[in-house]
Order: structure tokens, then C-alpha cells, then sequence
């Protein structure tokens, strides 16, 4: 993760922002959320914490988890085995299970909140950083365009964030099961073989043929060049898929056509059979994303159709899918970009200085006016003109209000505007306007 | 705190919304960030985690606070004693003074994140809820009116988020002491008699009384009179208040008339001498707030001024004021009230649904054409028709699209109003006006 700009913490591993950066990160937020709510995702937030078991049932590593515990034993009755949620995905499975009679399916939401791992305390190695995502969860069934739906929103959502150029990298886990079945994997092996292609772009193609051969595989060459083959899916008509392949390779091209009609850009998305996702849950359509300007960030939007998720949880099946934004990591990069480079530290436009204590009255009336005039505007009431004027600059307000004893008599005020080092005298009534 | 509607979450203690409800937290939320953002409040989030001495130093119970450790020792080398924030006050006074050359002073933030207390597990008692705080902090001196202005834009939160009569009752810690020094009490007495002072609206006054009496005071029932006094800027005439005494009561004049001028009603705001702040950190204003229709909440805007409250952890004295909104108490009563109990569980205002699959890519195509026109919207993709609006009707969408053959041909949809029970027939481009 590069880290273009300081990032602190109380403690090492959970970073922290200045206010410039926490402002970028805020906009990057309300943009992302603007799209879900455009396509009807509502808000959810959850507790920070699950109960332990619910954590470690999906195969989290225990030493990846953050349990709970009192600082003092006294008064810590029933609250054992509780830890800090690892993602945002297993506590939905757990929320829409519990909930299920008061929700109203399909059940759209988008969720952005931190999620906590114990990781090695090393740079760019976080313990704390914001997911958000956006899962939708049908109740029995949910039909394939769905999937599609998530890509194009999710796409919508990094165009929205001026991310620069992008590619949802889209595979069918159904296709790549037929695929590996094809080249000799089945059961546990498959498994085994799916880690191995998701691991391919961190150790290199070359060590991934030979481990899939040591496997067992004596097709593990011609396999390496269908996953790897630039279009994809003509190779595989060449290719004698069996009847969940085949069923696979129909749903990738479906999702495909479906999500580029939802408006998602041709050169925004693309079939690639690397694409594997390393966890168990996911059944059919998985996803990851790259950005062509930060490629060392991996990938920053990754997803797909679980249709068991909730299966151990509840009693009726509730097929899901989804799609995450790291939008810590994304920002860690994005934030040194622009609009959000040159963000102000402050969301205020003005300062309105104190020039004259006695004046105060006078200051808070002129306030009111133009915070009811939509003027977002920040006070100091004593110090040096000069300091406060020089720290409003620096916070990134574009301009000071002046008020001398003058002014106040005849309802004028000097303003000065920092971003061109101009200021003038102007009736009050005309401030908020000029600084609209 | 009352629960008018259902609170669940996966373990005791830790509630969380159903969609409804956490949109209207969410609308909540936004209201009071933005009347404090028109005051040039910048937002912040801290961690999650400090570390344990810091959180212990501050006086806080050891069985209040939540330790981590992670659920395998493997692993956990270098993150032993950290622990969940308890409030925010304390995490903000850490990143203050972490951050002190990089912060612009006076530094205003709001912030409005989750904290974790360690409370019993009983009916109303929660171990996560957020708060919503805003604090100003100098650098070196901080002028008196900094306190009138959170009092002002705590008041103007307020009605902005339509709680209905309130009153903030303000005292000031200076005047208190002075008026226990009257009363006989110095050093820890004084301290005691504070924290009984506290406490006495739950305990009674005249336990209270008793209480002073038996601390030592011959003046219990005078001092009584003057805290419960209706007029007590009046009453206090009468006392003779030492110097520091006079300088508090001073003070306290000149926040009451300065907030007032910043635009807080009369009937929002009043000198209440019964106002003491468990805390030992205050050192001048000290506000609570009581709401008319909900006084079973308690204090739901608390704050005051701290003079020292980073001086054990930073070089320079760095002065600060703050008013805290305990916005998941307030909520247990406020979403139950308008506009909140009204809100939709789906941020969409119109469903599109799905008549016949084969049509998906002209539903795209609309769908596309309804959002870039501003419209909120949700699909679905299949199953039957009647279910489709039926659910979207629960989850309180006001329209639903119905595009058949027949109507995509010649570009028209039926428009289904949920709100009273009408349908037309539009053409396409006639939509988004009608919705909006």
C-alpha cells in the first residue's frame, strides 16, 4: 500500500488522517454512496462485534481476529468470546439471518465501516481500514442479472471517484471448476488449485504451472495458457468443457453483456480467467479491479455470487451478491490525487476575524445572516488579526470577513480574498453573495 | 433509555438498526453535520483502539474499558494493551497533541463515531452507541466566547433535528467552587460535594442535602436553596462569592448572553447552578440538556470547558470546549417521532420492475436514463410481478415502473403511485418530472 502522504495512529497499525486528508476521504465516501443510493442500496451499519464462533466458523484465522476482553474482570459476566468483525460480508450473513423476518428481499444494502485484522505490524500493513460494499440478497433466488448489476454499479461508483482508468476483471467460478476439472483437479485439489491461480500474480506464472503440475495436473501448461489467453473466451471454444463449465462460461458471458447494457464502459470490464478469489464462499461470478494509474494497489473492488453464504446460519437459502470497495487502501493512493489533493483542511469558506472584541454582538448577528444564507463560516473571537488571518489561510478557507468599528457603523466589511491577495470593502448584505 | 421500536444485534449490549431506522439515524446524522459544518467544524475519525494507559490515566474504570488480544498468541507480538476508545474527548486530546505541528489552531472538529463501555448487560444499557461531539481547541489561550459557540451551535443542532422544546442548562465550575467554598467544602470535600451535586437528580435533593450535611457542611440547606433557585443569577446577589467565585458567575453571564446573541431562544438556554459534570476535567462552563418531551433521556447535549485536559500529555496549555450530543440515547426516542417514524427503509423513490426477462436490456437502458435524470431507483430482475411491487411497497418506495412489450415498443411505462393507489401511463421521458 503506498502511503503518499503521513498517516498516524495512537498505535501502529491503526492509522489515523489530518483533517485535509479526512475531508478527501469523507468526499470519497459521499461520492461512492451517492451511486448506491441512486441504484436503491440502503444503509446499514453493524456492531463492531460478533461472537467469536460466528468469526471463526468461515475459516478467519484465530490469530487474524481481535477478541475482547475487560481491562478488569470485575463486572465482565457474559461478555466473553466476543471479537472485532474481520470484513463486512460475514456479519451481513449473520444480520440477514437474524433479521430475516423483518427484512424485505431482495435486501439491497451498502455498508462502510472499519474492519479490524491482526496483521503483522509492518508499513502498509493496516490493522484497522474501511471496506464498502454493497451486497444484494435474494430470498430463495436471485436471478443472475443481479450480478451484473453489482459490476455496474460498482463501476459507476469508481468513475464517480475519478479514479482514472479501471478494468473489472470478471471470472465464473462454475466455469473455472470445469476448467480445472478439464485439466485433471477435483475435489480437495481443485481447492488447492484455485489458491494456487489466486497466488499466480504475487509469485509469478512460471511457479504456478509447475506447482499446479506437481499437483497432479498433465495439462497444467495448456491450462496456464486458456486462464492467461487474451481473449479468453474464444480460446475456450476450444476447449471440452463439461455441463457446469459450460453453464459457467454461459453466465460470464450473460453477466458480461448484461453489465455493459447497464452502461458499465467496454473497456471497463472484461473476461480474465486468473481471476479466482481465494475464499470458499463464492459460487458462480468473482471479480477483481484495477486501477491502470496504481496497479501496485492490487485489487481495489473484488466480489461475487455466494449462493450458500447465509446456508449454516438460516434455514431457507439465501443466495447472495456483492461487491467491496477497499477504500482505505484505494485511498491511500487517491487522496494524493486530484480534486482531493487540494481539498482544504476546513469545510468553512470564510472567516469571519475579530477585529474589535467589543464588537462581538455585532460579529454574532453578521454570522447568523450568513450561515442562514448558506455561507459555511467559521469565527475566531480574539489574537492577532494577523495570526488569525494567516491561520485561516492555512486551513484552506478562501476568505476573511474584516469588521473594524468603522464598518460596523455603516454595515460594511472588509473581505479579503486569500486566493488572489485582493480584498475589498463591500455593504454586508452583498457578502454572501460575492463569496457564494 | 426507552427502545420504542426493536434494537437486535448479534450480542447483548450492542444494538443495531433495521433499515428503516438506520436511515433515519443516518438522516440524523446529517442534519447535525451540517449545522456544524456552517459553523467550519471539520470532520475527524480516530481510531478505534488507544492505548490502555492512556484511556486508565484519564480515571476511567478498568472494567469500563474493552482490552484486545488477539484470539491466537501467534502473531500478537507488539499490540499487547490497546484498548477500545471509551469516549471521544480523550482520543481527541491524544491526536491534539500528536498532531500539534501539523494542526492549524484553533482546531474545530466535529466527530461522530461509536464508543465501548463496558456497561452491566441490563435493558438500556448499551456497550456501543455513538456519540456526536464537536470541540474547539486553542493554542495557548482560547477566548470565552468559544464557549457561547458550541452552546450556539449545540442549540441550533438541536432544532435542527426537530427534538422540539429543550432547554441547555448551563453552570460554571469557577462559580460552583466559590459557592461550595461558601458553603464550607475545599480540596476533596469539594470533590465529593460536586459528585453529590451530580447525582442528585436520581438520588433526590433532599438525600442530597443530608448528604452535604453530613460531608461537613453547617450551610447545606442555604446552598440547597441557592443551586434550586428559580432566579439563580438573582439569588446569587445575596451570596458572598470569593474572588474566583465572582469570576465564575461573571463568566457565566457573559456565555449565557454571547450564546444568546449567536441566536440561542431565551427558552433554550438558562443559568442552572445544579449543573456540576461528574468529570474532574472541566474548569469553567459546564452545560447539560434536558428535551420537554423526553426528560426519561437524561442529559442528551453534555460539554463544557477544560483548561488542562491535553496538559499532562502535551508541552503547551491547550484550552478546549466541547458539547456532546449522545446521539444513539437520543435516537431511541427521536426515531420514533416525525420526520424519522416516516421514513422509507429504501433510499429509492421508484421501483423498475421486471415484467418479462427478455426485456432486461431496454429496463437497463431506462434505468440508466432515470438515475443520470436524478431519479433514486431499484430494480428487480424477475420472479413474480405482484411480489415485486408488493415488496417494494414494504419497503416504503412510492412508485413502481411497469414496462410490458407493448409499452417498451413505443417507449411508454405504467407508472404504479403506492401513495394513493393510482397508475398511468407516460411516456418514458414524462418519468423522472412526475417522480420528482
Amino acid at each position: 500500500m503506498t502511503d503518499s502522504f503521513k498517516l498516524v495512529g495512537a498505535v501502529s497499525g491503526f492509522p489515523e488522517y489530518l483533517p485535509k486528508q479526512q475531508r478527501g476521504f469523507a468526499e470519497a465516501v459521499a461520492r461512492v454512496q451517492a451511486v448506491y443510493e441512486a441504484f436503491g442500496f440502503t444503509p446499514l451499519e453493524t456492531a463492531a462485534v460478533e461472537r467469536a464462533e460466528t468469526l471463526l466458523a468461515k475459516g478467519i484465522e484465530a490469530k487474524e481476529v481481535y477478541g475482547l476482553r475487560r481491562m478488569a474482570a470485575e463486572g465482565s459476566e457474559g461478555d466473553k468470546d466476543i471479537a472485532l468483525r474481520f470484513d463486512l460480508t460475514v456479519p451481513l450473513a449473520r444480520y440477514v439471518v437474524q433479521n430475516q423476518n423483518e427484512l424485505v428481499f431482495p435486501f439491497r444494502r451498502y455498508q462502510v465501516q472499519p474492519v479490524w485484522r491482526g496483521e503483522r505490524a509492518q508499513a502498509g500493513r493496516y490493522r484497522q481500514f474501511y471496506q464498502f460494499d454493497i451486497d444484494t440478497i435474494g430470498d430463495g433466488a436471485l436471478p443472475l442479472a443481479a450480478d451484473a448489476e453489482v459490476l455496474a454499479a460498482g463501476a459507476k461508483a469508481l468513475q464517480a471517484l475519478e479514479v482514472g482508468d479501471f478494468v473489472l476483471r470478471v471470472n465464473n467460478r462454475k466455469l473455472l471448476a470445469g476448467l480445472l476439472r478439464w485439466a485433471g483437479f477435483a475435489g480437495d485439489d481443485q481447492t488447492m488449485a484455485i489458491k494456487l491461480i489466486d497466488d499466480a500474480e504475487k509469485v509469478g506464472w512460471e511457479k504456478t504451472e509447475a506447482a499446479l503440475a506437481a499437483l497432479g495436473s498433465k495439462l497444467s501448461g495448456p491450462l496456464v495458457q486458456v486462464l492467461r489467453a487474451k481473449e479468453p473466451l474464444r480460446v475456450l471454444q476450444e476447449v471440452e468443457l463439461d455441463e457446469e463449465g459450460r453453464a459457467g462460461l454461459t453466465e460470464l458471458q450473460q453477466v458480461l453483456a448484461l453489465a455493459k447494457g447497464m452502461g458499465t464502459a467496454e473497456t471497463n470490464i472484461r473476461a480474465d480467467l486468473t481471476i479466482a478469489r481465494g475464499l470458499d464462499y463464492y459460487t458462480g461470478t468473482v471479480v477483481e479491479t484495477r486501477l491502470a494509474a496504481a496497479p501496485e494497489l492490487g485489487s481495489i473492488m473484488s466480489g461475487g455470487r455466494y449462493d450458500n453464504l447465509a446456508a449454516n446460519l438460516g434455514k431457507k437459502p439465501m443466495p447472495g451478491v456483492g461487491i467491496s470497495i477497499g477504500i482505505s487502501r484505494l485511498c491511500s493512493w487517491l487522496l494524493a490525487q486530484e480534486p482531493y489533493a487540494s481539498m482544504a483542511a476546513s469545510p468553512a469558506a470564510v472567516l469571519l476575524a475579530c477585529q474589535d472584541e467589543t464588537l462581538l454582538p455585532h460579529y454574532a448577528t453578521v454570522a447568523q445572516q450568513l450561515r442562514a444564507a448558506g455561507v459555511k463560516l467559521e469565527q475566531t473571537f480574539g489574537g492577532k488579526l494577523a495570526t488569525q488571518l494567516k491561520n485561516a489561510d492555512k486551513k484552506g478557507l478562501r476568505y476573511a470577513l474584516i469588521i473594524g468599528e468603522q464598518e460596523a457603523a455603516n454595515g460594511t466589511a472588509t473581505l479579503k480574498d486569500f486566493a488572489n491577495g485582493t480584498q475589498e470593502v463591500l455593504p454586508l448584505d452583498e457578502v454572501a453573495k460575492r463569496v457564494a
